[in-house]
């Protein structure tokens, strides 16, 4: 049988990120290229306590059929949650996803009809570059500096494309950047942005994990005519693997939202929403998330103290406030692929700067997890990493 | 706001099927309008023993991000399961997926172009209806009889549609009609679907629910091609609230099927594929899913026995050999929607036939679950519907 599939899948067999991720599972290789949370974190046992608790007194709920908009007593923590952060919202607002990547997906189904324009921070997620692609979206990046998506290259990018549909950011601690957006520049982005009648989606998993610098109000706390679609999960700073996330929209979203999220998997895990709210209403939340904050803090000092001892001239990474990711910025004669397999020579793996990129590839640039990869490891993988790096760009000059 | 939806979203609000659902809940309402296993014969101790034994013994991976095909072990006892029905597969050839209806999402983005033709057994499951229509499909309905799907219809409607790309079809207990397609039947059809290089999608959500008759093979039985995309799912003989389904095809459909399903929602829920696979490996499931044919057998039965005492003539009532539905057909001036409103006022519920059919409707139809209603409270609905469908009738007479 000769499959003919819909012009929504690609038809490269091609999987870069695939193949950069298998290369870096080999036991000898360190990788710095992943993205997973430390699992030394996890709160197993109060986790273990609350399912106990849910097969002991919720079970016929938890493991029957349940709403396509989640669990309401999950719904009502998140939307607790998200006020708390300077959101307005109540639980009406709020749909529980089956993790971040389906609101992404969701939101791309919703919204975007093929040959639409949506604009992305340039670098971005690429799994969100990849669903926005798979929709027919025509991608059009917009330039970061330290502080985030640039303002006056946002208005640029609308004056060139006045028919934008919708902006996608990461403000906190930008996958794979690092970069964190101030107020100020959230309120102008937000402004400009409902001027346009530009939806924004406001990706925010990192949000809580800040071990430096001041808590910023989320882009949804400007937002006055509900253009923004806030989004978030539990997979940083409790467990990815419950796979369960959440969006704060306007009801008119949420009206053609539900209906969508229920053709997608009728509601999300039941069980594992019973488990977390549980879990959310039996512990505080801050201590475990300080604790992860202290463990990412020290990692990523680390990391840049030894990139600061070993990188070569002219080569710089950015500081980020909290999360996961730092980004490095080689000299653009670096084309950070080779470099990559140069780097599995020496054992050390990351994820080259290329399927960040909506467009044209900005070369030279690459990404760094320290989350979940302890300070010995990340001291040699940083040494490993800089050995070659300084090879390569020597064999260059040759 | 005013957001611009895609072309995928309904412009309409009306959620028939929603509003049906609501006057159901009305606790003074027998509901036979669901569609939900029943909760008494949930494992619960055994689901908490595995539970358990996860938290103590593979919290770290079960809790961390997975594989988009599943966790390999539950594929490898999925494709275990799927060898003793009759079909040849390995390890490979499974995806675990976010229940069925994530599957049949998945199965519409694959292969789905706008204006592809689909055909289906007429009437089906309601919900495939809605998924297939927001890829665009022109959905083109093939006559039913109570083997199931007729060939000779099938026939004519391949002969009407060379260009048909696709077909669904759920032949063990269909829903909403209860009606079964024998081996011969199966084969003869799979046999001209893969002549005409027709991918079918087999959904079998309800193959382990038989209480009488004989089991049939999977139509994927008698595939030679690869054409068969085999799906089914722990909700209807474990627990639905897990959210835990499965496909089944061939290495060339898997291929293209896994990054999209990546982009969906990354994988499904770890943590209840580590527990479903624990449960797996400690129970027999056979004297399980016995206990829920004893069940389902008996209400069936006296749903059946109570419809041909009291049924109104010219109405009759599907017999089905497993499953949870059966199909009602009254004269066709009886339009099942005024029939609801008045089924309200005796306080008992059932689905109108119209969402089932995926174009012309057949009226004087609906549908009736037994699976989730005692025996006791199954036999008082019935009686109210016969009631007032008597005096609906007898109105309509007049």
């Amino acid at each position: 049988m000769k499959f003919n599939f819909s012009e929504r899948v690609p038809k490269n067999d091609d999987d870069a990120v695939g193949s950069i991720l298998k290369a870096a599972v080999d036991p000898k290789v360190i990788s710095l290229a992943g993205g997973l949370p430390s699992p030394d974190l996890f709160p197993v046992k109060e986790l273990k306590k609350a399912a106990d608790e849910v097969f002991d007194n919720d079970a016929k709920e938890a493991l029957q059929y349940g709403q396509a908009a989640g669990y309401e007593k999950l719904r009502e923590q998140i939307a607790k949650m998200t006020r708390e952060r300077g959101v307005d919202c109540t639980v009406d607002n709020v749909a529980v996803t089956t993790g971040s990547e389906q609101s992404i997906d969701l939101v791309g189904k919703l919204l975007v009809n093929p040959g639409d324009t949506v604009l992305v921070e340039k670098p971005t997620y690429l799994c969100t570059l990849d669903v926005l692609r798979s929709y027919g979206a025509k991608l059009v990046g917009v330039d970061m500096d330290a502080d985030g998506m640039r303002v006056d290259s946002l208005k640029q990018a609308l004056k060139e494309h006045p028919d934008a549909k919708m902006l996608y950011t990461i403000p906190n601690f930008q996958n794979p950047t690092g970069h964190t957006m101030p107020n100020d520049r959230r309120e102008a982005l937000e402004k400009l942005l409902a001027a346009h009648n530009v939806v924004v989606l406001e990706d925010d998993p990192y949000g809580k994990i800040r071990y430096t610098g001041k808590t910023q109000y989320p882009v949804k706390h400007f937002d006055h005519t509900g253009n923004v679609i806030y989004m978030s999960s539990f997979s940083k700073f409790l467990v990815p693997g419950v796979r369960l996330g959440w969006m704060v929209a306007d009801p008119a979203f949420m009206k053609k939202l539900l209906p969508m999220k229920q053709s997608a998997d009728l509601h999300s895990d039941n069980l594992s929403q019973y488990i977390v709210s549980r879990y959310l209403s039996e512990n505080d939340v801050q201590p475990h998330v300080d604790q992860i904050c202290a463990l990412y803090k020290k990692r990523a000092n680390t990391m840049m103290k030894e990139l600061d001892a070993k990188l070569p001239k002219g080569v710089t990474h950015s500081v980020p406030e909290g999360g996961m990711f730092l980004w490095v910025k080689a000299p653009e004669t670096v084309n950070t692929v080779d470099l990559f397999k140069e780097c599995i020579k020496h054992h050390v793996a990351f994820v080259p700067g290329a399927p960040f990129y909506p467009n044209e590839v900005t070369q030279g640039t690459f990404r760094l997890n320290f989350s979940n990869v302890d300070s010995a490891t990340i001291k040699k993988g940083v040494d490993r990493l800089c050995d070659a790096l300084n090879e390569f760009m020597t064999a260059k000059q040759k």
